[in-house]
């Protein structure tokens, strides 16, 4: 089994995340993105979405998608700490705090800073090459979905600890590196209060550090 | 428990294609969240989302989303038929299809409805009031997205009974919903053959009559 990572992806710091917190232990090798690796054989064939992370089992099946991949870690006991939740109704709200915040934070900052910077021309969308356009109003929208996203959650952590309630899960982790797009396209979060302290508690983390 | 829906909405679409494909039996209350409905009391408090679906728990526990909902269904016990996977490979492998199709496919055609008609002025983000504009350029990045994506399932359709391989699951409910919205904003599909050819298949299951 071997994990295909790009560490500046924030995709792939996700799973770095996850990987620490879980405590598993995995192949790693580095495909440079930025290069275009992901297009060069047999990468370009081993995973058709052409993006990191993708993870390749030991029968040869490949496995894109972060929390796809995440899950499948967890599922199969390669970790030794469960981050998913244990019974159905921990697992469901996980889970639904992980889409609210991939839905109108992750994704929506993701096209935000791919639509942005200049260093994006000519891959707006990830894992493609085309020549689509940057747009102002798409990162202006991520932003607008994000601060809806953020208002909502802000008021809900003054009461609890961590985004799906007492305890830390895979949604901190997908709220960290949210928090982190958002400060790379330069949003100003410091009204979100709640919001920033759980950043700091967890950046205090180990698995956080960079 | 009890779930409540807006069966014109895709996402409650998405749930009740689930529910008789899982063989699911759940009390359902209607919210006409054209009408905002769930601004209202006591919808407004239990789901600050203010979404459909939403499933409330004998608790009082609140799941919203879509795929949350189905995944506790599905490890409740509350249905007879398994859709996201018996394995830990299997579960990967629809999880990452289903990724795919929401994040490539349905979110961006889902945004691209939304800026596209007048129905939806004031109503840009689901769940929020607020003046945000339509835009074209969002409906064409997602239209160029759902395309890529198309381009990219419709070759590996050619080897694959459906979505995630030999077996139906939640994946080929998420591809139908995403192929509802592409026709709902006007998209011509007739170049993917393979994926035309699944749908038609799909559309003769009980479960996706309408």
């Amino acid at each position: 089994m071997k994990l295909y990572q790009f560490d500046p992806a924030p995709a792939s710091r996700r799973v770095d995340i996850f990987l620490k917190e879980a405590d598993v232990s995995i192949a790693t090798e580095q495909l440079n993105v930025r290069d275009g690796d992901q297009f060069k054989e047999p990468f370009n064939s081993l995973n058709p979405f052409h993006c990191v992370p993708f993870l390749e089992l030991s029968d040869g099946t490949v496995i894109s998608e972060t929390l796809a991949i995440c899950r499948y870690l967890e599922e199969s006991n390669q970790g030794k700490i469960n981050l998913f939740g244990s019974t159905p109704k921990d697992r469901a709200s996980i889970e639904m705090w992980n889409r609210r915040l991939e839905i109108d934070g992750y994704i929506p900052l993701m096209a935000g800073m791919r639509n942005k910077f200049e260093r994006f021309d000519g891959k707006v969308l990830a894992g493609t090459r085309n020549d689509l356009k940057r747009s102002d109003i798409i990162v202006k929208r991520g932003e607008d979905s994000a601060r809806i996203l953020f208002e909502r959650l802000d008021k809900y952590l003054d009461k609890y600890l961590f985004v799906a309630g007492k305890e830390f899960s895979v949604a901190d982790i997908t709220l960290f590196s949210t928090l982190e797009l958002a400060n790379n396209i330069g949003l100003n979060l410091d009204e979100y209060v709640n919001i920033l302290d759980l950043k700091t508690r967890l950046s205090e983390r180990d698995a956080f550090k960079k």
